[in-house]
């Protein structure tokens, strides 16, 4: 059993159709711990897709507050063999306090833990964007994530996400939770120095509270899916001054919210 | 826009078809925080469908073992309104100690935390069970499943999860999150009696390797989805002796881990 490039493993299974029971070979996607080391602190150990470790390690710090720009930071180290991403901030501190006053555990696929109260968060700001998308060019986009989740077509088991401007997919992540595949993308933003403002999220997954919650302190105005939004979602971005699109599949689509970014 | 009975909500929409805006009615899954006191300490929010509220608070108590069972219990209520579920050891314990010292963050849906390092449990002692099940009995306790899963036909954001014997489904649940329909039924069982020594889990959502750790804890001989396997899961079900089944679809399915149970 290798860990393939893409993230799946072959195994051996027994594949019963029909009554008759054959032995045959399958991928499935690899899940793998990542544990997040900040200032020599064990912060939390991620259940994800073994790729992108260090994106994932910033992203998942950037989302909780914890850090807000690489210039912040000192080193960043993996350890590979034991999985283990070292973040060092210039500034030490003892950020523990702040992480284990309030969690809040998702219901989402990916990393489970938001560390304060999601509503929390309805008295943050509204995004501002002037963004304005064709809603033909979400077809384009929600068809390009499709082609580039080869990893989804081998396993069935991983979700896909991007950041992305009419037109083009900016930047692209997956894995098996929808969290870590948004974090990623947040952590290789930072690193790469990328721009979340005006831009647009594609997830393949489920629009729970969390993801919006995620898109609106990265202040992305537009985040589209192919799967449902839950309540929350649609309350939260409703809120924020999220657009939130849903089930783009085939020549349609729902918006749930703020359809003045969908011309 | 009422919560309906069945965990959806209908909310006013714009369905985009053929470059077409109509304004329409659609359901989403209700997504609501759930927050669990366990002797007057605060433990966590879980974001969940609201219904079954205390037995997902029992469920996820049990789950992360932090009870055994119902006699152990002074004492569980529930203030609907501000969706907080109390429960009361007979005990008086401080187990935050014990809750905040590894946190493994989860792949999957449904609530994220479990309160010690996934792998830990590799020590575990397998569960033995002289359960067989003939490989067609799957194919109709997973279509009982579905047809029990309204909820998903409405919304299109739920998964669902049963407890199930060779022929008949004893226990369903469902919720926005994958680990909280199990941690659901483990609640059921325990407040209703119900063993799950040698029975069947059916769900139709992904099977991570958390699912597979609390199958394992609760002593269950065989995990059975519609879906796919990670690979930590696959590791887990072999070690701990479970035999894990996925992607149940027509007249196939595929055996990851000790066939010996499928006849």
């Amino acid at each position: 059993m290798t860990v393939g490039e893409k993230g799946s493993k072959e195994i051996e299974i027994r594949r019963v159709k029909d009554g008759r029971r054959m032995d045959e070979k399958d991928h499935v996607a690899v899940e793998s711990p990542l544990t997040i080391f900040f200032n020599e602190q064990e912060l939390v150990t991620l259940l994800c897709s073994p790729r992108d470790l260090q994106y994932l390690a910033l992203g998942f710090l950037r989302s909780e507050g914890l850090i807000n720009g690489v210039d912040e930071l000192e080193k960043v180290t993996l350890d590979q063999e034991r999985s283990i991403v070292y973040v060092y901030a210039k500034e030490q501190g003892n950020l523990a306090e702040k992480l284990y006053g309030k969690r809040t555990i998702t219901s989402g696929c990916g990393k489970g833990t938001v560390f304060f109260h999601a509503l929390d968060s309805l008295q943050s700001k509204p995004v501002i964007s002037a963004l304005k998308v064709k809603g033909e060019s979400l077809f384009t986009l929600m068809r390009a994530l499709q082609e580039r989740s080869l990893l989804f077509h081998a396993t069935g088991g991983v979700h896909s996400a991007a950041l992305a401007e009419e037109g083009q997919i900016l930047v692209y992540s997956e894995d098996i939770g929808r969290h870590n595949a948004m974090d990623k993308i947040v952590g290789e933003c930072l690193v790469r120095g990328i721009s979340l403002h005006d831009r647009i999220l594609l997830s393949s997954g489920r629009l729970s509270v969390e993801i919006v919650l995620k898109g609106a302190k990265m202040g992305l105005p537009l985040i589209v899916s192919r799967s449902a939004p839950t309540s929350l979602a649609v309350e939260l971005a409703d809120r924020m001054g999220i657009t939130l699109v849903g089930f783009v599949r085939g020549s349609r689509f729902n918006i749930y919210t703020h359809e003045e970014r969908i011309l």
